[in-house]
């Protein structure tokens, strides 16, 4: 049974992915302000039914055997330095998808590379980019069937497989290899042009299947 | 009934669209070289049952009402030029997709922007994005059915529509508007990212679907 520490985890994704890994596994929730930490743990307790924790991002970093970074926005060298120490030999997966709004569509905001990568040179240890297009609502709502491709990069088939049980463990989601980390970037801009053609056809809560 | 050119039509994806689409319309074949074109042309005519007709690239655009630009690489300005006078106010369309293969894997190989947008800008016409993901060699086997999707980008709505009624004339293909021509490049990189995902997950011909 693993620990897993959702780091940053008070906004829908990470609320979302800790709803459904609860169930299976413990879940701590985290965030810079401890007590924000422990509403959004307290809400996905009722959502759940799983007791679900509230701690620093740093205690929940600590703690955890593998963590999610469910930030929004790519993590500050200072904030990924300050998770470096907890993180080191552990699982870390990265959902981070950098983007921009131009004229209420979304793009793709870094130049070159990906998060995944930026966050892997930071932290030393086993990276996975994972969980791009799966729709946070979606997760939320976790009585709804979930049937979704999760394209995962990293940079060994051995560090896709420790991510692919961990994104397997949720029903409805298919693991699938993406290729080595640098492969992140095209995965983190599938999200923005998916976005975009949810908003532009009408589709809520857009996500992709492989067939 | 559209007159459709498919331009660099001999390799697979031309193909497979001029017998997708010769049902519906009337498809010619385009080569540099003309009797390349007339034997792929005649390839298409036995496998769809409906008559294609090969011609050199200039004669194909000339002759069209819309072109498809079945190119696999990024075309040459030299090219593009030879063809502007032939397809000044027609619809354009640009399935290309420019990559590179590294250690038996694909990646985008435009360090910014996208094929499509240079595409319009050395055209000055009205350009879409299209088929990116549409596997060549279900294409050209007109019998199976195929159930995908096809995004979408071009500058206006007007022309998204244009495309999208000659994407949706080939049965199981539903186009969706991504947005703004520069939304390509996040389509195009789609390409090599599948590609990569059916070869190391083991699906042949891999495509997509938005759910």
């Amino acid at each position: 049974m693993t620990r897993i520490a959702i780091v940053g985890g008070t906004g829908d994704l990470g609320m979302g992915l800790a709803a459904r890994l609860a169930t299976h596994g413990s879940v701590v929730i985290g965030s810079r302000d401890p007590s924000r930490a422990v509403d959004a743990a307290s809400r996905v307790t009722t959502i759940s039914g799983s007791r679900v924790e509230g701690r620093t991002n740093l205690e929940a970093a600590a703690w955890c055997e593998a963590a999610i970074l469910a930030i929004p926005e790519l993590p500050s060298d200072e904030t990924l330095l300050s998770l470096k120490p907890s993180l080191g030999g552990k699982l870390v997966i990265s959902p981070i998808v950098p983007m921009t709004v131009r004229e209420g569509l979304f793009f793709p905001s870094l130049e070159s590379g990906s998060a995944a990568e930026r966050v892997a040179s930071a932290l030393q240890t086993r990276v996975a980019s994972a969980f791009h297009t799966v729709p946070a609502a979606r997760l939320l709502k976790v009585k709804s069937t979930l049937n979704y491709d999760v394209l995962v990069a990293a940079e060994t088939r051995e560090v896709f497989a420790e991510a692919a049980a961990l994104v397997s463990s949720i029903e409805g989601l298919r693991p699938l290899y993406a290729g080595p980390l640098r492969n992140s970037r095209m995965l983190e801009s599938m999200t923005p042009a998916l976005l975009n053609v949810g908003k532009l056809n009408g589709i809520s809560h857009p996500s992709i299947r492989v067939v």
